[in-house]
Order: structure tokens, then C-alpha cells, then sequence
């Protein structure tokens, strides 16, 4: 299995109610990466007898620092129209809820389609090469990212002056994996910090919201295979102990597949 | 009582339980402006004892269509820590839930402190016209709308060819009100569909999920008074049935107030 399905598979405890388990593969700092643990909520969903439709949006709240081992998804449908479902979701662990999420499914048909945003440029990702391992960070194992442009350095002091904090990469699976929902929903926090990237400087930080809205369809996905997707991250304003990012996965073929932007704690 | 406070007030039900009701002020084509929503929402954490810090994020979801009239929200604190509180909210009506909500609060300090956003250009308020007010749309005429560029236009048929999606304009209350938390969660609403910009037609539309993040302090948005902000916004995609819209709230001296983004469902 790959280590993917592994760290999102989820045993079934009764209606809405999901049995997971932290992963090594994609273990942070302290507790597992924010994109694992959004993408294991997505997947309660997923696999939900009651789901219609494809996600449209997730919003992860991490609420507190998930340890090492079991933990336990409720989905609660609150409410399922023609057109769209709301979820909302709980993950525990040891009696406490340690996120909440939100997911919103849609029915989705051949409307009216248009693409605003342009694809940044940038060479195919056999031309680039893939960032070595770093020791302390393992989730970055799991992933083959492609730096084009902006890879964050980080060095002993703050850099003289200021970067901009925009990253342009290009990212897979690693090994590879056909992408699906709980992939984008994962490769969506695949970011670093961009504080890190626009001061060159580790400082205590962590995500608390992030919301990611998807423009592909399941067949669309399908249809990418292992991908990689282009992606790019960008702040816009860091200041009194938190930030934002805001985000754009791309398909190689030039699709918007989806969007999105979250806000960090950081301490100085 | 300004129309904005009656709209948001609350009674106390007991501990985390507010009653509300529905403002005519504030009414859009079925039910009220989803703006008000936000902010009525945002107001039961402001109003609520235990809350600790400054709203630093806010989603709202939009289960089910509002009846004019009273409503209940109820607040849960999920987590609380030293630098974060997390809160879930949930709106009814007639014992159906017509909204969810989750709010991030945060202690703010002086903390390094950095704009990457650039101040989109445009004259001062003064010397833009306001829109006249428009019929149907009731929650229109409690806004000051001046529009700097990309008005939408609502036309008999689509145009010919498609527009970009961005508006650029200057917004405040109407009448004045000193901005706060929770004008600024309405205001972060009060952009006309992007679909509708660009393609010049009204089609069945409604918002699914908004999130907004607060970049300024308490005691920064009470230095701005009753403003006005610029507020720039823009879609990405529209596909399938649904299109996402980003935008930004500007003081006029310069200071990035929010950035968000929403997704919204539509039919053809």
C-alpha cells in the first residue's frame, strides 16, 4: 500500500464515525504535517456511504497539536440539497477534538467554464531538479518537489533584506500516486511557511485555518494520472503574530484545479 | 440604533446561546445578504465572555436558504490556548441549521510585521461617484459603493465577449459607522458576483462558503473610523457549476485589513 492510502485509510466505527492513525511517513515537526491530517478528513468524507457529488471546499481548523497514534473522524451531513451537501467534521483524540473541518460537496455538470487566472510559466518538470531530503522534516520524503523558482532557504540569521515570499514548484507524490481529491487536499499546505521563505529564518509557527476550494471535477483528476501539478504560494501581509498564504495548484495541461489560502500563527 | 447594529444584535439565551432576527436593511434576493450572515455570526464570539484576543479567521458556510425572522446561533469553544482560540458556530432557524461558522481568535502583539501586497492605485473616495442605488437588491443602499474600475453591468443578454472579473472600489457604510470586526466580515462580502462581472448576466447564483482573514488589530481598525475601505476582488475559475472570487480590504493610508476568498455555486 502506498503510504499515502496508508496515512489516510480510515476503518469504519458505525455511520459518520471514522477510525485513522498518524502516519511516520508524513510526521512535522511536532505531530503530523497540516496537509496529511486535511486530506484524512477529506477522505472521511470520500468513503462516506452518504456523500453526492464532488468536494468543492474544505476548511481544516487545527485546533491543537495531534499526538503520535489512533485518532478518531466524526462527519456530521448538515444539510444535503439538489445542488450542494455540508459536512462538518470533528478529529479526536484522548477525548479531545484536536481540529474541526468543513467540506462542501457539489454536483457538478457542463455549464458555463472559464479560466481567469493565467498559468505561470515555467519549464516542464523534467527540467528541473528535485530538491534533495532534508533530516528533520520527513513528510518532505513524501513528496518530489521541483523548485522553479523561490525554493526557501534557511539560514542561521534573517536575511539582510527582505525577499518576496512567492515559491513556484512543481509537485508529486513520492513514490508516485494517481492524484485524486485527498492528494490536491494534502499537496495544498505542501508549502513551506512563506514567512520562512521572505526572512530565510526558522521561527515557531503553525497553521490554524486552511481553506482550499476545488475547480477540477473527479474525472478531470483522473485523467492526470501521478500528475506532478505546478503550484504557487505567495503572502500578502505577515503581522502581529499571524500570516496568510494564498495558493494555485495547476495541471501540466493548463487547468486550474484548485485554489486556496491559509493563516498562520507565528511567534516573532 | 444604526441599521448595521440592529442587524447584528443578540440576545442572550444562556451560556454560548443568542437569538437574532433578520434585518430588512439587509435583505438580498431570497433571504438576507450572506454578508450580514458573516457578521451577525462574527458578532456572537465579539459578544460572547469567554472569548479571548481578535478574530483572525472566519469561515462561513451557507447550508440552507434564510426566512425572514428570528434565528438562534449557538457558539462552541473548541480549543483554547495561549495564542489561539478556536470557536464553532452554527446558525438555525425552525430547528434546521442554515449556517455553519468557525472563528479563529488570537492574541495580537508587536511582532516583526511585513506587507507583501502592493495598495491596488486609485483616486481617493472623494472624488468617485457612488452608485446610485439599485431596486431589488436591498442590502445595496446600506452600502456606499464607489466603484474605481469594473462596475458590474447587468445586461439583457451575456456580452459578446467575456470581461475580466475584477472590481476595484472604495466601500463604507451607509450611513457611517466606525468600522470593527464585524463590519469588516460583511464588507468582505459586499462584492457582486465575479461571474456576473465578467460575463454581464445574471444567472441563479449563491455563495457556499466564505472565508475571510483579519490582518488588522482592535485598536488598528478603530484608528480608520467609519473608513472607507478599498476593496479589490476577482475569480480564478468558474467551472462546473461553481467559481471561486479573492479579494482584499484596504484603509486608506495603506494598511492591508483582510484578505479572503469564496466559493459559489451557479446553474448555467
Amino acid at each position: 500500500m502506498h503510504i499515502f492510502d496508508a496515512a489516510i485509510a480510515l476503518g469504519p466505527l458505525g455511520e459518520g464515525r471514522f477510525a485513522g492513525k498518524t502516519s511516520p511517513a508524513y510526521a512535522n515537526m511536532a505531530g503530523p504535517y497540516g496537509g496529511i491530517t486535511a486530506a484524512v478528513l477529506l477522505n472521511a468524507v470520500m468513503i462516506d456511504p452518504r456523500r453526492m457529488g464532488d468536494p468543492v471546499a474544505e476548511t481544516v481548523n487545527y485546533c491543537g497539536a495531534l499526538a503520535d497514534g489512533p485518532f478518531e473522524i466524526a462527519t456530521t451531513l448538515v444539510r444535503g440539497g439538489k445542488y450542494t451537501q455540508h459536512w462538518s467534521l470533528t478529529l479526536t483524540q484522548d477525548g479531545q477534538i484536536r481540529s474541526t473541518a468543513s467540506v462542501v460537496c457539489g454536483a457538478r455538470g457542463a455549464v458555463f467554464t472559464h479560466t481567469e487566472s493565467g498559468m505561470p510559466e515555467a519549464p516542464p518538470p523534467e527540467a528541473v531538479a528535485a530538491i534533495p531530503v532534508p533530516g528533520p522534516l520527513k513528510w518532505l520524503d513524501a513528496y518530489d518537489l521541483r523548485y522553479v523558482g523561490g525554493a526557501p532557504q534557511f539560514a542561521a540569521k534573517p536575511f539582510a533584506s527582505l525577499l518576496d515570499s512567492r515559491s513556484l514548484l512543481w509537485v508529486a507524490d513520492r513514490p508516485a500516486r494517481p492524484l485524486d481529491f485527498p492528494a490536491l487536499a494534502s499537496i495544498a499546505d505542501a508549502f513551506l511557511p512563506r514567512i520562512v521563505k521572505a526572512r530565510g529564518l526558522m521561527v515557531p509557527l503553525g497553521t490554524v485555518s486552511l481553506t482550499t476550494y476545488f475547480h477540477a471535477t473527479a474525472p478531470e483528476i483522473a485523467r492526470l494520472g501521478a500528475g506532478p501539478v505546478l503550484g504557487v504560494a505567495q503572502a500578502k501581509r505577515m503581522h502581529a503574530n499571524f500570516f496568510d498564504q494564498h495558493m494555485e495548484l495547476w495541471s501540466r495541461d493548463g487547468q486550474l484545479l484548485a485554489t486556496g489560502a491559509q493563516v498562520a500563527w507565528y511567534r516573532e
